[in-house]
């Protein structure tokens, strides 16, 4: 183990912090609020401390093994995550720290679940800072600095793998930094897309950049209380949908479509599926309006797109109280809760391509009944899966079940119900936001002890990278072994 | 595919079924019911049925191959449902077909749950045949019929791998029929030990023997509407909690202990995890009662023991309206639901064994971040685990997620709440018996609609037959390619 390498990324990466809290500080100032104080010191001590930091010499310089770049992802996000909730409780914005910590998981994570009970009293500098924490933690606060710095060597791959979600990670070009580049690029230009359309579509220009990052990111954070429902607009509605939808998608056939080679895009299987899926979660939640709750057809469908589109790219925005709906849109909610979206996006859940992967093993596993000495091989886009990649996809399948289990089984000790305890567990591993029952999207997290909300951050954590570098740092055979 | 095989097969089945008729048939006699005509009828029915099956000429006689055992028990199970059900229609107990068939496939498949509104205003010769179905599904048809006729060969081995749960199969001794021998031997001695111990404690002859009948096949039917509540006795209540304990337990352990291997059984690495998790599980249960709902300390014991106890087996008593439980006391029976209890018991769920080598692989995967070019194997009890058996865990583990999800999706259409809907496929699918909400244990399942009646039973066949025979006989390719 590399502890001096660990710790001089984690330099690297408050830096970085330290410039994303010049954002907000220069709108504080801009806006005459007395949080641009709070901004100014949390910045001074990210800059300082990371730059200490950064000036450790590791032993074996840049030599990297993968246990550390787990290791480097999850101390990187729990630095960002201690030192991000500063100015909320310096501000005075949010008191208590537990809850600025909760808040800023759920941001960096793309989360969005909130304890805050009245969003729009809080100054804009601290709500810009919330969104903006979504922004960076979607594509990956690492991603960035690889984006910025990309001289690590080989130690890029294994960051980037960590930090990357999806059960197979390719690089788009053979650079690791210039692949975080691309990504970036892309990343830039659908956020500056948004806010335009959404400035057209009669948002201001703090709205429209605000719910752009934390669309682009699925992160779910919205400056009003009412979350977009405020705005009472069908065209925000359904742009926003749209932005969603690509958000939710990989960003590599992006990359492939800007190069115009379609071909790749429509016969991606992970994509199929996706949109698939949501065209099913769609109809059947529009059918269960319709029937079980008397819905015109044409706001049935509005509310059945943007809801689905919504909680299976693990945003989490809300137009309506989807807690109130019929069981069966319900249901489909939570299940699309668990799925997510797809690989290479900024959308939590266990991904589409895992659950493809799950299913063509499933169906392999029954084609060997009929032929028992039949051996075949799993494909994905027609290139066949490695067989630790299956492996490794049931291990997180397994994994994910305890940790949302165990995550469950806390929440409910504060008995609110049992689909709000279940939910809660499910939304916050998939980095979705709402819940159902009490903790859906009119309610929220503060009624929590504190105990879940500890628990429940720690499961964005593990949602948002994917597992391993949080069971990596919690395993005490790391440790003994070094 | 030996399709004359198959339903030769069947035909002894219903051989078995005519037999097995013949007892509510005495009974009827013996108390002078109208339902000895019903028996008759559907008895001489599957007799001439059956005796005619028997006769079909298999062209490769006996020879099986692994899909023909499935399908042999899937076609099996079928036809013993669709005849069982007649009786009740017949005798007029259950009107309706379609509830009738609910009511046998809840039989045979242990689970227990119930369409029945007022069980008491039924024939006792009637409740006698539930109980019954019960206690020949526990062990298994084809086991039984192995044990009585066992000139099968090599495909004996086919059909008890096929009806017996847990992930690894073995024989107890050489013989399948000396093996299925042994099997129903101690299933038959517990039973008797049961009968005794509630006459004992006050029940009747009746009550004992068909409370014996579902403790050990971990059933949960009752002659009774109040189930166990109805005798307010804490020596039923503590004799039902040991003998359920003890039919969730490998019953190729209690061989080893009856003949004095009692090293065997203490280093059973799953009866320990077993053991473990019930305790667990009490423990939580009771604190919860305590602390959230007030409950005495020793009756709050009681309730937690006895309750923990017939959800993890997968019985299905009750003594109490769980579904009015706190929060975590309500999630924690849903867990045990899923997990359920040992290999080679008569219980449903995943199993405790299958949990354990999913734990073993998430482990040894953690392992490899540290040491990625260690190889290592899965052991259980110091014997090596086939990497077949863990990548058929696996399979299984994601088919009866897909399973549980398709169900709760049908069911929630009913809109009866998300907590009702999906424990009703949960508790289906475990072979339970109760869900919560409205199908908690003071509520029933006639409030369903068929097409969730249906799915519902399809999910208990399912989850009794381990979902294999099911999955290949509802599978094109077994068809396509003959």
């Amino acid at each position: 183990m590399n502890v001096r390498l660990i710790f001089k990324i984690l330099g690297y990466i408050l830096v970085v912090e330290a410039g994303a809290l010049l954002l907000p500080l220069a709108l504080a100032l801009y806006c005459g609020e007395a949080a641009w104080l709070s901004f100014v010191l949390v910045a001074a001590l990210c800059a300082v401390l990371g730059f200490s930091l950064t000036r450790l010499h590791p032993g074996r310089r840049y030599m990297m093994q993968g246990r550390d770049g787990y290791l480097s992802v999850a101390v990187a996000w729990l630095g960002l995550s201690v030192f991000g909730a500063l100015p909320y409780v310096i501000s005075g914005a949010i008191p208590h720290y537990v809850d600025a910590l909760f808040e800023t998981i759920s941001g960096l994570t793309t989360t969005g679940a909130t304890i805050l009970t009245d969003i729009e009293s809080l100054p804009r500098s601290v709500l810009f800072w919330r969104a903006e924490t979504q922004w960076m933690g979607g594509m990956g606060v690492l991603v960035m600095f690889l984006a910025l710095m990309p001289r690590l060597g080989d130690g890029a791959v294994h960051l980037m793998r960590a930090e990357s979600p999806g059960p197979i990670k390719s690089k788009l070009v053979p650079k690791v930094g210039q692949t975080a580049k691309i990504l970036y690029g892309i990343y830039m230009g659908l956020t500056l897309g948004e806010t335009v359309a959404l400035r057209v579509a009669g948002m201001s220009w703090y709205e429209a950049l605000t719910h752009a990052f934390t669309t682009l990111a699925t992160g779910g954070f919205s400056v009003r209380n009412a979350s977009i429902a405020a705005y009472e607009s069908n065209a925000v509605v359904w742009i926003i949908t749209v932005f969603t939808f690509l958000a939710g998608a990989n960003f590599a056939l992006m990359y492939a479509a800007l190069r115009g080679q379609w071909r790749q895009v429509l016969r991606s299987e992970e994509l199929r599926l996706y949109v698939l899926l949501l065209v099913a979660a769609v109809g059947l939640v529009w059918l269960d309006l319709s029937v079980r709750a008397g819905v015109p057809a044409g706001q049935g469908f509005t509310d059945a797109s943007f809801q689905v589109v919504t909680i299976m790219t693990t945003t989490g925005y809300s137009t309506r109280d989807f807690a109130l709906w019929p069981t069966l849109s319900r249901m489909i909610l939570t299940a699309l809760m668990f799925v997510g979206a797809c690989a290479g996006s900024t959308a939590g859940g266990i991904k589409v391509s895992r659950l493809l992967i799950h299913i063509k093993t499933l169906r392999r596993d029954l084609g060997r009944v009929i032929h028992p000495r039949h051996l075949s091989v799993i494909t994905m886009d027609g290139e066949v899966v490695d067989e630790g990649v299956v492996a490794s996809c049931h291990s997180f399948l397994v994994a994910y079940l305890l940790v949302l289990v165990a995550g469950t089984l806390v929440v409910s000790f504060d008995n609110l119900g049992f689909e709000a305890s279940l939910t809660a567990s499910m939304t916050c591993i998939g980095n979705v936001g709402p819940a159902l029952g009490v903790l859906g999207p009119t309610g929220n997290f503060s009624i929590l002890s504190i105990a879940s909300k500890l628990v429940l951050a720690l499961e964005m954590l593990m949602g948002r990278l994917e597992l391993l570098p949080i069971l990596v740092l919690l395993n005490p055979a790391t440790w003994r072994d070094r």
